[in-house]
């Protein structure tokens, strides 16, 4: 396909989407949950289909002699079936966020003024190696009326064409539109380019992947993008704490699972409670494999730990989202300091403090600039499903609009209506 | 200043205003009622200096040629400065919209999970013409605990630094960091450039002002825009309607003023009541000097009105945003031509449906895509006075984050607050 075709067939799906979705904003909630549903039975019976398209991936990934964890991610199994399609008939039995109205009052001019939710429109979503989420992304469009387009990895097209046909047949079993699903067909990367610079077509962009994609969408989108950059989280403790309690959380925050952004990266303690508290962490960090990278302060209290694995902490630490068993750590003075230092170094993803002080804990929930800010829980805690959004599109680690995990409010917003009796401005 | 000067001190404020916006955020709502207070007491007490400074921008423009309606947008009488003494102390009477906590709800795995309003961070207000605008924005920002750099048009610097010098002496009076509010104190055009490309140190732009400013902010930004582009708002007249309340409501759309981005642009009406309420709205409006550019039919029901201004309707009316006695008018066949009329041609600023039928009433209110829906009302509510928002920053057409006008709540966003009581991620 030359660039000029591209960019005309990028923008005749632009156009398909926004017709479909104003019959999705306008679809009716069973048209929507039959959508879903007959989704989750087409997964399950689409189990052959399904794992001929996978292994067309999984054999040229190989090929290509892809990293076996890259591999691993790209792999349909039963299981991943299984929960996606779990996944589907959960976000039907959500209540639908379209058309709630709230907040109505009457005016002293007589006119009643509330809001109203709706859909975006149209999201574009663009995502790398794991076809999960081309069923994730299609039920949450469905569930919020929005119209979405698809792009991705070029490494798993084979199974997205796959999963995106079984959509297709889904939305149009149950009278919806199928162009409000589409799936980029190409694996031409300049797709994405036409794409997340198309505001006629598409209300919002959503980046899932690699940190290098999401900087590059969003220094060329030319339409809004919900999107998170790092995960750089910290556990605070406080002074005034239940050692017990912030043994087990901190041990959790950091060693549950290395490689998800709301896992905890650096470690603040209070001076108060640093000689306690740091050589029993550092105990079970160093039995768990997971290097310390501390100040003075900390490699001093953590030096009799038998086989850590210490290092000096460099100003560059203090900023850095290892996604791996190393955590950076630091003695501070008081809660004003660890709350500047998550501030300054942080990645306002999600940021905890554990302490038994209640004005501590009131402070830090306020002044904490992040999207999720947590009193005496795991970081690890931080996403849609644990939020009870019932399934997540992202996280979004930008003040406006969504913060923190987007499930299916995410992708609407409110529009302002009025009820009058023929009211006039005076 | 040279350009490197001039970046310089853009990046000084941008850094001022980042440690001045932590302040903010945690600063007491007495704190902020007090400099709210004491700015509408230091107004009413500076009258003599204020003409002063308002005099030097007035000779300024009548010696440049300004226009006499642009001078009169520069002019700082009494009245201006009185209304916006009792804005300040309208706002200080409101309620804080910072830390209010909402949807606290327990999780199966043991933590509660709300939501907590927080102020934006730091906002850039970018204005032309109108002093008073500098005081509006300083006081919302005061109240929602942001802060902001103002950047208001060269032919109004001498009022804006007078006003801006009060903001400061109120901030310093109750305790508040003086940076929270700052003002470009350069007319040099080159300013703005490097105050949207500030990512680092401005959450969001919001531009009040001419299309060309609004257009040249929304390309060139790299921080989010709160902004509309136009004001094509809409009157339907459906089937089944009363005929008293469309002309009443219709006049007062139309007429009442017609600069307002809220005013009514384009007219559609039914086939089943053209022939009725067509040639009675054209009376009234011949006889206030409102040319119709109609379609076929409504020029064919007007012919016979007395002293009618008739045109044809060119494809460009239907998206004519005229701020002047003229109108578009179509006949239309259904209440569905005339959702996708307005969806198509519309700027999704405020439309209107003045109906009987409840059905049509519902679907224009969930169809039409708009920032503004109304039923049986003037367009001209669509304000953040007349909705109760107290006062309003600016009016949104885009879908993300805040929708038509913002007041307090759209200068703030909601985070994610966990509490638990050591709760860990199994």
């Amino acid at each position: 396909m030359t660039s000029t075709e591209l960019q005309a067939t990028i923008a005749r799906m632009g156009t398909a989407a926004r017709a479909a979705s104003s019959l999705m904003a306008a679809a009716s909630t069973s048209a929507k949950n039959h959508a879903l549903t007959a989704l989750a039975r087409l997964l399950r019976e689409s189990a052959a289909p399904l794992a001929e398209a996978n292994r067309k991936d999984i054999a040229a990934a190989e090929a290509a002699g892809l990293a076996a964890p890259m591999v691993d991610r790209l792999r349909l199994t039963e299981k991943v079936i299984a929960t996606v399609a779990e996944g589907c008939e959960q976000i039907a039995a959500m209540p639908d966020p379209v058309g709630e109205i709230t907040g109505v009052k009457r005016r002293p001019s007589g006119i009643s003024v509330g809001q109203m939710r709706v859909p975006l429109g149209v999201f574009g979503m663009i995502y790398e190696s794991r076809p999960n989420v081309t069923i994730e992304a299609a039920s949450l469009a469905i569930k919020s009326g929005n119209a979405c387009i698809l792009r991705g990895g070029s490494e798993a097209i084979h199974s997205n064409l796959a999963l995106w046909k079984l959509v297709q047949a889904a939305l149009t079993e149950a009278g919806l539109p199928a162009d409000a699903v589409q799936l980029v067909q190409t694996t031409d990367r300049a797709a994405v380019g036409y794409l997340i610079a198309s505001p006629e077509s598409v209300d919002v962009i959503i980046p899932r992947g690699g940190k290098g994609l999401i900087e590059r969408i969003s220094r060329e989108a030319r339409v809004p993008v919900i999107k998170h950059l790092d995960g750089n989280c910290h556990v605070y403790v406080d002074a005034e704490v239940d050692l017990e309690l912030a043994l087990k959380v901190t041990d959790n925050a950091k060693t549950q699972k290395y490689s998800p952004c709301n896992a905890a990266e650096s470690l603040l303690v209070h001076e108060a409670v640093a000689a306690k508290f740091l050589p029993k962490i550092g105990a079970v960090f160093a039995a768990k494999g997971v290097e310390v990278r501390g100040d003075a302060t900390v490699l001093a209290l953590l030096k009799d730990v038998p086989q850590a694995k210490l290092a000096e902490a460099t100003e560059q630490d203090w900023s850095e989202e290892y996604l791996a068993p190393i955590i950076s750590a630091k003695v501070v003075k008081s809660v004003d300091e660890a709350i500047a230092h998550i501030n300054r170094y942080g990645s306002h993803h999600t940021d905890a403090i554990l302490t038994t002080n209640h004005p501590n804990a009131m402070r830090f929930l306020r002044e904490v600039d992040s999207a999720s800010v947590m009193v005496n829980a795991s970081t690890r805690f931080a996403d849609g499903f644990e939020y009870g959004l019932g399934a997540e599109i992202g996280i979004s680690t930008d003040k406006f609009h969504a913060r923190g995990p987007v499930g299916l409010e995410g992708l609407t917003s409110m529009k302002w209506i009025v009820l009058g009796q023929g009211e006039v401005r005076t």
